[in-house]
């Protein structure tokens, strides 16, 4: 089996966490690792890393090969779409690239999703996998809990002949009003449709001639313009022609696409628990709450807090009296709501973003792939951010037009390039970057390098940069 | 008349803006200014500025001095209070340095109180003059609007025949529970007591002699070991055995003291709005609130919120279905709260204080006579800083034995000393102060300085300090 995750995602539920540079998938959400490391790891003990597929988009390529690294996964095998179009064309994209190994099994699998028990999503992931050999399109059904109206809905259909535990779907319903999801729950036969697909790539191929046919039409020519970027940070990446491509393609979900007309679908209701961690209120399903219900960080005092969600960093949060409410603390950003009103975030990142705000965008510390910064202070004329890079990693060699750089080591060792000289700086010493200077930064040492930067200068800003040699291939 | 505002405050009630070196009176709470600011503006119509005094505590007098200069306040006005020993010690303090103007009426008043309606409390002031001409000890009643379980309470007795508008006090009611609140209410003839008082010195004092001999009999040593410190900060401060005098002291009220025993009390009625800002909650008395009922500072996007107050500093905040809720967010400490649990804060205070926080003790803005400075960061081996140098001002000529700073001018002109060598550094200019180096930072241009420093050592505290010389009297 080969398995596909989509990984796109614009940030904007879990705010202010997540960031439209920071989906969700790439915060640990749900317990220390991110949602998409805890996907792959789900998998591996069927999938071999080098069979699991990720299509993201270029803002979270690097982010997520940093993440990944950790698992052997394979940069190559990072699909980056150039925009978004929808599931259809991005698990298109995936199956044109895969065309060679048609006879074989897809899995397709959201990255942010939430499931507490791998061992038997497995179980059901290896009888889809049966299912699919036969020829269908297997979607898993979620058994409801309770009539949620965020989700879509699958009705079941008859028991299939050929392999049982398994059912035809009588169709897809689309996220319902409350009473209609009331009366489906009271009906029963219904399950909740959580986005995720096992089928042969070759069913799925045929599947989308005839259903989707404006983009199998174009899926060669995918696969033809798709090369690998062949740096440090390997990603499949399209070229100017396929970039055309793809942007001519219509946004559309697969479900809607393909498998609502699909005569070949198959249902397997899964046996394991699962959250699509949809907003701030979905913490509660997977997340251990304190005897009062609360969800807590460490630096929070709560008193009379009962049914809370309080996540915080590094600074002291006070709390009293607070009843299902939510609380997200971040460097630069601060979210209070009602658990009720967790789907209204949608709506500040709506506001903020029409201010143009950073805040929407990109979190104060920035994942690099040499490391992270963190903006300490921002203001015109200047900045104050803490680098810091890790072990046997170097920033590009680099200048900036319009300032200039002082950098103070506080901690390890730097090793410093200006105009073709280089220097080692221990903690407690410092350097001056002139406008213009040709510099680079780097750690050779074993430990970790932190550094503070001042940037000062008739504009600060990031895209300030000319980039001469980089390790990550940002030239 | 002379007026004595009394400037205590332990910080905890408005945390995390307030912070026990920063009490409430010493913030904009409500409004533009600080509140000990309007409460000497409120006076200036009746009373010169060099005939109000202030009583407060070491930890707050220069901060107290900054605030008022701007007023042409005397700093030699400002007495020094070696340890808090309640209300009366405290007046009896005041007195004894006013002894000798002993026919003069003393209005004594709380720093932090607000009073919409300066017209009509000068209006009540005058005439609660008259009335201590008379040889009365007079408090003022506040009209009571609810049954308040947070104040005492004063019942009126028969109209006095001396002065028309006047009554004797029949009784001082301590803080009551809700029923007998509520029966005060219903009956009525009851006010509250807001801590304002008005007489004649010498009456006072015979008061006392009668009714707190412990206190008044130490009153002659007081005056006799109270000195001006006689530096850019002048204050009236206690000697050594002064100060072994005061701490010998009963920590006890004027009220419990000497007001409930005595039979020259007399009740003037508040004409006034007032209210003593006891807690966030109190907010909705004194700012304006938007049609929703919230109060909310400029970055903040609420949707569906009423009722609450969200004040923030330079963070982003969204709020989404905030009822009757309290936020309040500071660089370093966030409080959420609802109104109803406002006096939690108290405790949330006392749990940080035990984990020796010092977001208790220390805003992340510490105000110096010089300007201020923020805390960008802080870690084991060093700290960064953000310094702002007010035009004309210096810091002390000083050095560090634990650690050295780097300094990286950003707006402004600063002028060092460094080792008896002086320098001129501009925006975009550094200097590295090494441990031990005997340095100085000044600002004699005409625009704020503006520096960002990084402090880097095995120790990084602000007690590693050495003073030679400062404007300031902080030798």
């Amino acid at each position: 089996m080969i398995a596909v995750i989509l990984a796109g995602g614009s940030g904007t539920r879990f705010w202010p966490r997540s960031r439209s540079e920071v989906p969700k998938q790439l915060l640990p959400i749900a317990g220390d690792r991110t949602l998409i490391q805890k996907t792959v790891e789900r998998l591996l003990p069927l999938i071999p890393v080098d069979r699991i597929f990720i299509v993201t988009n270029q803002n979270h390529a690097v982010e997520t090969n940093r993440q990944l690294a950790g698992y052997g996964f394979m940069p190559a095998n990072i699909l980056v779409e150039p925009v978004g179009r929808n599931t259809g064309p991005a698990i298109g994209f995936a199956a044109a690239v895969l065309s060679s190994r048609e006879d074989e099994v897809m899995a397709v699998l959201p990255a942010d999703h939430f499931i507490s028990d791998p061992d038997r999503f497995l179980k059901d992931l290896e009888f889809a996998e049966s299912v699919a050999g036969k020829g269908y399109l297997v979607t898993f059904g979620i058994p409801p809990t309770h009539p949620e109206t965020g989700y879509g809905y699958i009705r079941q259909g008859p028991a299939l002949e050929a392999v049982s535990g398994a059912f035809a779907v009588d169709r897809f319903v689309e996220k319902p009003d409350r009473p209609n999801a009331e009366k489906m729950i009271a009906e029963g036969g219904y399950y909740w449709n959580g986005g995720m697909f096992v089928w042969k790539t070759s069913v799925f191929l045929e599947e989308m001639r005839s259903h989707l046919p404006e983009v199998h039409s174009r899926l060669d020519d995918l696969k033809k313009h798709c090369v690998i970027n062949d740096t440090g940070l390997a990603t499949r990446q399209l070229d100017a022609g396929g970039k055309a491509v793809f942007e001519s393609l219509p946004g559309i979900s697969v479900d809607y696409g393909i498998l609502e007309k699909s005569s070949r679908m198959a249902l397997v209701p899964a046996s394991f628990h699962w959250s699509d961690v949809g907003s701030w209120s979905a913490l509660d399903d997977v997340l251990e709450k304190d005897r009062e219900g609360n969800i807590l960080s460490p630096n929070v005092v709560a008193l009379g807090c009962s049914n809370s969600v309080i996540q915080g960093e590094t600074r002291v949060i006070g709390a009293a009296g607070l009843k299902d409410m939510i609380v997200v603390d971040t460097r630069d950003a601060l979210l209070v709501c009602s658990k009720e009103q967790a789907q209204e975030v949608k709506k500040i990142v709506g506001v903020l973003e029409k201010e143009n705000r950073e805040e929407v965008t990109t979190p104060a510390t920035v994942m690099k792939p040499w490391g992270s910064y963190t903006l300490l202070e921002k203001r015109e004329n200047y900045l104050v951010k803490r680098l810091e890079v890790l072990p046997g990693k170097q920033l590009s060699l680099q200048s900036h037009d319009y300032r200039c750089e002082f950098w103070t080591v506080v901690s390890g060792v730097a090793d410093v390039e200006l105009d073709g000289e280089s220097f080692k700086l221990d903690a407690g010493e410092f350097k001056f970057i002139p406008v213009k200077g040709k510099h680079r930064l780097g750690n050779s040492a074993e430990a970790l390098l932190v550094l503070i930067e001042v940037q000062f200068g008739e504009k600060v800003i990031e895209q300030d940069i000319t980039r001469y040699q980089d390790d990550f291939g940002r030239c």
